[in-house]
């Protein structure tokens, strides 16, 4: 089980926020602060493409394929993985509109199913979840979200449960969502990083 | 470290080498082998899906939306990832044809790129190369890999190189391709399973 060191004052110098990003999408965001990570040389995560299946491909002109036809799969996976300091790194995430609930719906069942599989392996599990209307982003530790799955009948998960369980990301610049920092506080916690 | 729930004396009889097999792709035997690796719980090892650029999308009914044009983008990482042991594992798949050496140019720069990348982040990372017309199939270390791009001009590599450097996959029904087994010779020599 993970145990959330409750510390109000972190640290959160290059942390502000940073209310006129407003509007960024959490999956540009995210692909930024992958990016970063990646330029910097502090993890490798990359979002998986979205699963297609391709039915008809032309060939107009000897350079270039183009698919002509082809429909959206459902994912039978998260959508972000990699690796951190040496374990692998699994996660979903999901915005909201809502300002006082995550709707469970919208994670697909076999999504759960694959964060309960990966945990079980050994991975670093989690969800990055953002009220867009709040500008609130969270990380929640895979093993929360199980939890809360597996002990409540509720379909939404309200907002004063994240407040308690999940760990706030302060949006910042570079990277916009440090989600490392949540995971050297819940796993390398007094560790040295080289 | 977290423990996995193994069963023991799982059946490892069916590793004879199957010739009558000749002619199943290796994307094929990798997806076979990855998901009896799932059912197994030995791991959690999912192909990439193929990157692609989606410019239009028509919604001729109301159920399912159709791609209608697209094209492949060239991958910036490897096909495969995943978690096993609480390590990440990433790796690339190639087959040739050819009976005499393995062409380092059906390797993508970035490919290798990424390798590296991952290595250096602590990842379990190969390739597993085939050479189809002699049904062999081998387990090439990231780092021997690398080794010989780093220390050699040539563009190919020899059979006779994996002879020496590479572990030799013998052909099996379930998994038919059973690289665990190689990850375990090299990263978890002696340790128990639990």
């Amino acid at each position: 089980m993970v145990g959330y060191p409750i510390k109000k004052n972190r640290e959160v110098t290059a942390l502000s926020p940073i209310t006129s990003r407003r509007g960024m999408s959490l999956e540009d965001d995210l692909n930024k602060s992958n990016q970063f990570y990646l330029e910097t040389d502090r993890a490798n995560v990359h979002k998986k493409p979205t699963p297609i299946t391709i039915v008809t491909v032309s060939y107009p002109s000897r350079s270039k394929a183009k698919i002509t036809e082809a429909y959206f799969r459902t994912p039978s996976t998260t959508d972000y993985n990699g690796v951190y300091r040496g374990r692998a790194i699994d996660f979903e995430a999901k915005e909201t509109k809502s300002k006082t609930s995550f709707t469970l719906s919208s994670v697909h069942e076999h999504q759960i199913a694959h964060l309960r599989n990966v945990l079980r392996h050994g991975a670093i599990a989690f969800a990055i979840i953002r009220f867009t209307s709040l500008d609130l982003t969270y990380y929640v530790a895979a093993e929360k979200l199980i939890d809360f799955i597996d002990t409540t009948q509720r379909n939404s998960i309200p907002l004063s449960w994240f407040r308690e369980y999940a760990l706030h990301i302060p949006l910042s610049l570079t990277p916009p969502i440090d989600y490392l920092r949540c995971i050297d506080t819940i796993y390398f916690k007094g560790e040295k990083k080289e």
